[in-house]
C-alpha cells in the first residue's frame, strides 16, 4: 500500500496558512504517495477543497490524523495528537518551547515529531528553512503596515507645490526579515538605516541601499543569531541608537530569537523622544517584543507614537506564507521518501536535527532540558 | 493694522488634516499678516499649537472667527459661518453641491468664499490644485491598503524554496490619483496595467512602467475629466474590462468625476470572476463608488473578494496631506495679498473661477443652479 500523508485544518482562528497547496499536492502524488486532506483544510489561505483535484481524498476531523506521515502549521492539540497511531511521521511549525505538554504527549505516543524550526541552518537545508521563508513574508509585510499607518509618504515626491521629502526609516536587526523590509522600505523610496549588532551584516544591508549604523560592539553568536550583549554594550548600543530612533519616522524591529525572550531594544525614553506620527512597529512580538512599551498582538499610541505588535504576521498574507511553507515541508519530505516508502536516515543532519520525538524519546535538547526527562 | 489670517479646528472627527502648518504660518508672518489658530487646531496631524511659534496667537472657538481670511479644510458649519463678519475671504475644499444650504449661508452672510475644488485646472494654477496634491497622496495609499490587503507579495521573490511570481494590478482611472497608484505599485515590484477612457492618458501610464489596456473607445472630456460614455460604449468597455478584472490579484478604481455620481465600472458579476483572495480598493467611493458592490466607507468580503472604500483617504496621512493642502492655499492667498492688504483682482482667472459666493451672489453657476436661486 502507498504512502499516505494527511492534511488536517488548523485549529488555531487566527492561523490562516495551510501546510499544503494545490501544487505541492500534485508534486507529492507525482512522487507516489496518497494524500487526505480535513474538509476545509485550505480555505482560510483561499485554497478551496476542489482546487486540489480528484486525487485528493477530502477526509474528516477523525480519519484525518490516521495516515503515516501528517503535515500541520501549528503544534497539534493533545486530543488529537493522541489520535495518531505510533511511528507516525508528524511534521510542522511545532514551537516545542511554548508546548511542553504536547511534547510529552508526542513522546509518549511513540510519534517521530520533526519540528520545522529545528532545521539545521546549513546550506543544504536553505530549500526546507521555513523561518527565512517566513521572516522574508514578516519583514515585507511589516514595512507596508508601517507605511499605511505613517503619516507621511514613504517615497520623495516632487510637485507643483513643492517637494515632500522622503521618509526616514530604520530597521533594527539584519536578519532575513530585516533584509526584506530594508528591501521594502527601499522600494517604497524611503531613507532607510539599518542596525544589527552583528556587524558583518553591514555589507548585506548596505548592498540592499541601507546605512549601516556602525557602533562598536561585536555580537556575532551561533547559529546565525546574534549572542546576548553585556550590560556596558547593551548602554553604548542604547545610547547610539537612542539619536538615530529620534530622527526616525518609522522604526522596524525584527530582533527575535527563537524560543527566548525578544531584547528589549527600544526604551520608554527612546520612544519619548521620537516625533508624534512616528511608527515602530515590531516583529519580535511573539518574544515580547523589542520595545519596552510593546503589548502583543496589539497597537498602541504613547506620545502620538504607534507602537503596532502584530502576531503571526504571515497568516496576513496566507496565500504565499502557505505555498512557501508547503515547498519547505515537501522539501524535508522528498529527503525521507525513497520509492514512495518512508526511510528516515538518522545519519542526515537535517533529519537528525529537526527530530523533536522519536520513539519515545524527546531528541531535542533543550526541550529535554525543560520539560527535565 | 496688519491684515489678519485665522484657522479654526476642523469640526468634522474624521478630519485630521488641517489648513496651516508651522511651516507656512513662518511664510505667511513674513509676508505681514498676523495669524491667530484655534487650539488644538493642528493635533490630530501632529501639529500640536506650540509647534506654530510664540508670533501665532492661539484663539478660542469663538474668536477665531473674527479675521480678515479664514482658512478650513472642510465646508464650516452654519452656525459657524454665521459667526464670520460680511466681506470674510473664507478659503477652503468648500464642496458646495454636498453643502448647498451652507453655501446660502454664506451668501446671505455675504462671505466671499472660495472653494479650492474650483481652482481652474490651467497650467498657472498647479500649485494652487488641491485636488491634484490631495489625489496623489490618496493613489499612493490606496496602494499600500491594497497590498496590506492582499493575500499575496506584490514584487518578485527568489528564495532557496523557489520563486514567487510578483502580484498584477491593474489600475482603473489615469488622473492623479491612478498615476500614483501606478507609480508605486510598481515601485512594490508588481506587474501594473492601467486603464482610462482617455486614450491621452496611455503614454503617461506606460511611462511609469504600465501596460495601457487599449479600447476602441474614445472619451476625452472638459477639464481634464472623462465624459460619460454611452451605453454601448459601456458594454464595449465592460467586456474587455472584464477579463482583465478577472486575472488581476488587486484592482484600484480612481474614476471618481466631483460632485457628480462616480461611474459604476466594475459590476458584481465582474467582481465574481475574481480569484478568492483577490482585493479591489475603491477610491471614487465619496461619489458612491466604481464597483457595484461598494458600501461607501466600509470593507466588505464578497466570495473571498475585499472591497475596500475608504472616505477621506488623505487624512489617513495627515502630516504631509496637510503640508501639500497648506501650501496650495498659501499659493492661493499670497496671488491676493498686494504689501499685506487684500486685493481680489477679479480679472484674474483662477480667483475668479475659483470664488463660489461674493458679496450676497453665488458666483458658481452649477451651484446657484442646484440651489435654483
Amino acid at each position: 500500500m502507498p504512502l499516505c500523508v494527511a492534511v488536517p485544518k488548523e485549529q488555531t482562528p487566527s492561523e490562516r496558512r495551510c501546510a499544503l497547496t494545490p501544487d505541492i499536492a500534485k508534486r507529492l502524488l507525482q512522487s507516489g504517495v496518497t494524500l487526505k486532506i480535513e474538509q476545509g483544510m485550505g480555505e482560510a489561505a483561499f485554497f478551496a477543497d476542489d482546487r486540489f483535484g480528484e486525487q485528493v481524498k477530502i477526509s474528516d476531523k477523525k480519519d484525518v490524523w490516521q495516515a503515516q506521515v501528517i503535515l500541520t502549521v501549528q503544534m497539534p492539540h493533545i486530543d488529537d495528537i493522541q489520535k495518531m497511531a505510533a511511528g507516525t511521521v508528524l511534521m510542522g511549525l511545532l514551537s516545542p518551547h511554548q508546548h511542553l505538554e504536547q511534547v510529552k504527549a508526542l513522546r509518549d505516543g511513540k510519534i517521530t515529531a520533526l519540528a520545522m524550526e529545528l532545521v539545521p541552518r546549513i546550506s543544504r537545508a536553505q530549500a526546507i528553512d521555513v523561518l527565512s521563508s517566513q521572516a522574508a513574508i514578516a519583514g515585507y509585510k511589516a514595512v507596508l503596515m508601517a507605511a499605511d499607518k505613517a503619516a507621511v509618504f514613504f517615497p520623495m515626491l516632487t510637485t507643483a507645490a513643492g517637494t515632500i521629502r522622503p521618509a526616514k526609516v530604520l530597521i533594527i536587526g539584519a536578519g532575513v526579515a530585516g533584509l526584506q523590509a530594508i528591501a521594502t522600505a527601499r522600494r517604497l523610496g524611503a531613507m532607510v538605516e539599518a542596525y544589527d549588532v552583528r556587524a558583518a551584516t553591514k555589507e548585506q544591508c548596505q548592498s540592499l541601499g541601507a546605512k549601516f549604523i556602525d557602533m562598536p560592539i561585536k555580537a556575532e553568536g551561533q547559529g546565525g543569531y546574534a549572542r546576548e550583549l553585556t550590560a556596558d554594550e547593551k548602554k553604548q548600543q542604547r545610547d547610539i541608537l537612542a539619536q538615530h530612533v529620534a530622527a526616525s519616522h518609522v522604526v522596524i524591529t525584527t530582533a527575535a530569537i527563537p524560543g527566548r525572550p525578544s531584547p528589549k531594544i527600544i526604551d520608554k525614553a527612546m520612544v519619548e523622544a521620537m516625533a508624534a506620527g512616528s511608527v515602530i512597529v515590531d516583529l519580535a512580538a511573539e518574544g515580547g517584543g523589542n520595545c519596552e512599551l510593546t503589548r502583543a498582538g496589539e497597537t498602541l499610541c504613547h506620545n502620538g507614537v504607534t507602537i503596532h505588535a502584530p502576531l503571526n504576521v504571515t497568516s496576513q498574507m496566507p496565500v504565499h506564507a502557505s505555498e512557501m511553507y508547503a515547498k519547505n515541508l515537501y522539501n524535508l519530505l522528498i529527503l525521507m521518501l525513497k520509492e514512495g516508502e518512508l526511510h528516515l536516515d538518522w545519519t542526515d543532519e537535517i533529519i537528525a536535527g529537526s527530530t523533536l520525538t522519536h520513539d519515545g524519546v524527546i531528541k531535542h535538547a533543550a526541550t529535554r532540558q525543560a520539560i527535565g526527562a
